[in-house]
């Protein structure tokens, strides 16, 4: 029900979306749905709650390399991977933000930092052991995330060049940003 | 009313943004906006073409240097300042180009496409020059370009950094990465 819902969101956008359409979508009553789900912003918000949480598990689940230099790379194929797989996600995530309350926006970007920090760190750790030179990792961690999300926006599977290709071109990039 | 129609679509998303809604934002009856604008659709399209309008105008308007080390950095700070300028533009004209029929969606990615190509061709020429070392042009500047719009999701007039030295930081990371 949540897959069906993420699915209209991302084509129609959430507020085009009634709790009606999602019932017809899943093929159940709109009273039915109210069991499972209160309200709209519920619903948004899951969805939101749930793309970042499989993100930082997925995170979580690797075993972070101590080398900056590796971490980095780590993080950028991951990224790529991640977020290329999950196109509606990403795109709910960063257009419907404007639709959460305050109290789930709060939550939600709390969750985004906290990935964010990742990179962060990786960033002032590589500074510290002298592989990296940056004026401002906060800037950089910014500036790296929107490029590497951006792969989304034109990367198409039957293109000309692989995914993997597109991850080592990016890495390439990332590498030479930072380098000291 | 194109100003407020980019305003109420910005902030809710066209879909849920009727004509009805746009006429009383902009304080007249509905039946008198058919008379501007024949539907929706039109209006969508004719915000979203004013805007890439606008921005190869301004683009035109810029004596564009021959040197490539130089057109880089003119267009990396035009696409800052340009793009920071109009957070409302952008976010539609990301956004809603799902909303677009097949014959505005192709006129506004060819204009998306003529902009774009600008960079590309910045890019190659520093190559051929031997200032700039890159393997994939195309994948190099759509790179760029989510890096540099991606200022929008974070950066504030009230933050830590001015705009200047946002731009000054971007500059040197774009620099890097195509450096050769």
């Amino acid at each position: 029900m949540r897959e069906a819902a993420r699915r209209l969101i991302a084509r129609h956008g959430f507020a085009a979306v009634s709790m009606r359409k999602i019932a017809a979508e899943v093929g159940v009553q709109a009273g039915a749905l109210y069991n499972y789900i209160p309200d709209k912003q519920t619903l948004l918000f899951e969805i939101m709650q749930a793309h970042m949480e499989e993100l930082l598990t997925a995170r979580a689940e690797l075993d972070a390399p101590a080398d900056p230099v590796q971490a980095l790379e780590q993080f950028t194929r991951f990224h790529i991977r991640f977020h290329s797989n999950r196109p509606d996600e990403v795109f709910i995530a960063y257009m419907e933000l404007r639709n959460l309350t305050p109290e789930n926006f709060a939550a939600i970007e709390a969750m985004r930092r906290t990935y964010e920090d990742q990179l962060t760190e990786i960033l002032v750790a590589g500074v510290a052991a002298g592989h990296f030179r940056l004026a401002e990792p906060r800037v950089t961690t910014m500036a790296l995330i929107a490029m590497l999300t951006g792969v989304n926006t034109w990367f198409r599977e039957e293109g000309r060049l692989s995914l993997d290709e597109v991850e080592g071109i990016y890495l390439d990039m990332v590498r030479r940003t930072v380098a000291a």
